[in-house]
């Protein structure tokens, strides 16, 4: 059932949920009980058509003339999204970036928990100091399944992230959020996002051009 | 010319010029000089039909049955990305997530190089050391004028993220790249590429659901 609502949503769309999702949290901080289709749309930079699209999603709510309530929204987003409990991930390669990533705290705050990093070489000498273990490559599987664990972020160099995509595919990971500058090979049921930084900033450099 | 030729490409299709421009990289590396646009299409990860419309916006070329000239090809995307000469950019936010990203060495692979940093505590102490400079805000104007940046990463925390994008805006940054998680408001004229971590994970989460 579940699986089959899943398959229904695309892909940008869950995107823009958690954007409302963002949008939410902060008019509930800020007190706020029901929001306009309108100023919800607004606030998260998309159409108000598109918005109200995107919520059919969970069928007919919302009252007309008063809006969305805000909590219940929030909270049906959140249990479509998976993300009501914190979620262990796993990081793979802590090399610049994954030191950066491993003490970035946006992560916790959005309900993910990088409970331990991988390297190929998990005693080299690094010039931060982290809280999370790092292990050798050899402790993936076990963890992985002891923990339960389905995400993992990649950040190994771009020669290697196929090879450790396997291993990672082998040992049950089903979600990967790729920072290696290439197209990863994955079986179908594994769900691979790509972040790119160099990429982003070469799409800025077209529309910065005189 | 160029303007009017620049706002019909999508920036869907500027970002998978980028990536073809890659997959054209390591062709090159590995001493291939003519590649088809099928296996270019499998390299990018994208449909052939794709790949081929992309590459109408250069007009008519590829020599039927013998495919794409790599060099030529690789050429005329790094003409029209306008990445052809090594871009100064700035970093604005020195945090954890900015430390990371002035130590990533993708960016100058790539043909970007952060020329300073800025931060409303230019010397607070870091754990890291980095090779850019650091300055105070009040520099940041002077700088992007002297130095003709038009490219700003933005890596402060979400409270002050519209303010310094407005002082970003004021001293002539046409295109930022923002790890802020919350939508800026820009005039029409500045382009805004969002990256938002957290939202990329949470995205997995709901694809890795049972």
């Amino acid at each position: 059932m579940k699986k089959t609502q899943r398959q229904e949503i695309p892909r940008k769309a869950i995107y823009r949920l958690s954007l409302y999702l963002r949008c939410l949290h902060r008019l509930k901080v800020n007190a706020i009980r029901t929001v306009s289709s309108d100023a919800l749309a607004a606030a998260a930079g998309v159409k108000p058509t598109q918005l109200r699209k995107d919520l059919t999603y969970f069928g007919q709510f919302g009252t007309r003339g008063l809006g969305y309530d805000v909590e219940q929204l929030a909270k049906m987003i959140t249990d479509l999204l998976g993300t009501n409990s914190l979620q262990p991930v796993i990081l793979v390669g802590v090399g610049n970036l994954g030191l950066a990533l491993l003490s970035y705290r946006g992560f916790e705050q959005e309900g993910f928990e990088i409970v331990a990093a991988f390297d190929v070489d998990p005693d080299r000498k690094r010039e931060k100091p982290i809280t999370q273990p790092i292990y050798g490559m050899d402790k993936l599987a076990a963890l992985v399944r002891e923990r339960g664990v389905r995400m993992a972020i990649l950040s190994v160099p771009a020669v290697v992230a196929q090879e450790v995509t396997n291993q990672l595919v082998q040992a049950g990971i089903t979600g990967i959020l790729n920072f290696a500058p290439l197209v990863l090979q994955v079986p179908e049921e594994v769900t691979v996002n790509n972040v790119n930084l160099a990429i982003e900033l070469e799409n800025l450099s077209y529309f910065v051009q005189d």
